[in-house]
């Protein structure tokens, strides 16, 4: 018994089982979702010889003093933008011993939004040394947990893409 | 809809409605439970007001990096240790501007018990500038997930007791 879903439940084994084959290791960087990608990963036995650390970086302060996300794109750009995003995820990779790390901020709700930054936007980013990537997606007001639960589901998209520009020694931004 | 059980989300509910009463900051420092004490609480709106950062420190490297533990402590007494949880919760209050701090490190199996140190053994704290508490609790080997949710249980408590130990100024050490 496990209080994931199955279908994400078996995506964190292959995710595992991929980093662990690539012998690489991870990192996140959680707002919105708020440790649920860590959550889900670490409910995967041996999960341990490919998770090295999660950052939940829910307050703004969090995300400056963990990752080193500046106060320039935190004020300027907002915590939910796309700078912010490729700053924590490139903050996680550095503060740590990871191979490839997330980061998701996002808008869950119910409050937050704005007519700009509606809730349900939620910006991704992944790292590695030899990339970085963005993606954007709006899941529109679906409610808190699905919108976090949508958000988990990307997060392992977006490492697992970050897995593969690790192996590659490839360039993303390029690519992306 | 929310992936976790009713139950453990009324009480985050509880908890959330009792920090933002006493105006209370809250950071978790989670080893076995990797992320889900800090998942659950961020499933309540309005969570951001309390929750200040988390920690999920799955290797010694972060638990030694993020958090302050020593090595001594982890070579003399292990990751899964009263000492070790201790200096997990101290270091997330110190790392952070939370008021009231948790740790959680135990042996979620289904690999990795001993005789001295079964699958299911896992130690908490929690910690305020006035008090370390320390609790050991052995849920035997009741399954990964089991073991997990378990102890996101006895988590919540001990950050409601870390929560009464702040708002009295008292001293949880001469009281545990």
């Amino acid at each position: 018994m496990t209080m994931f879903h199955e279908g994400l439940l078996l995506r964190a084994y292959d995710l595992v089982a991929a980093f662990t084959d690539a012998n690489a290791k991870l990192a996140t960087a959680e707002s919105c979702t708020g440790g649920l990608v860590a959550a889900l990963i670490t409910e995967v036995p041996g999960s341990s010889a490919v998770l090295d650390r999660g950052f939940v970086t829910y307050s703004n302060r969090a995300k400056a003093d963990l990752l080193g996300v500046r106060d320039s794109a935190l004020s300027q750009h907002g915590a939910v933008s796309e700078l912010v995003a490729r700053q924590m995820a490139e903050g996680a990779l550095r503060s740590s011993t990871a191979d490839v790390a997330v980061a998701i901020t996002g808008i869950a709700g119910p409050g937050g939004g704005s007519l700009e930054k509606p809730v349900g936007l939620v910006h991704f980013a992944s790292a590695t040394s030899a990339a970085t990537r963005h993606r954007e997606m709006r899941f529109g007001d679906i409610g808190r947990s699905e919108i976090r639960e949508a958000s988990v589901s990307v997060a392992l998209e977006m490492l697992m893409e970050g897995l593969a520009d690790y192996t590659a020694g490839d360039d993303g931004d390029a690519a992306a």
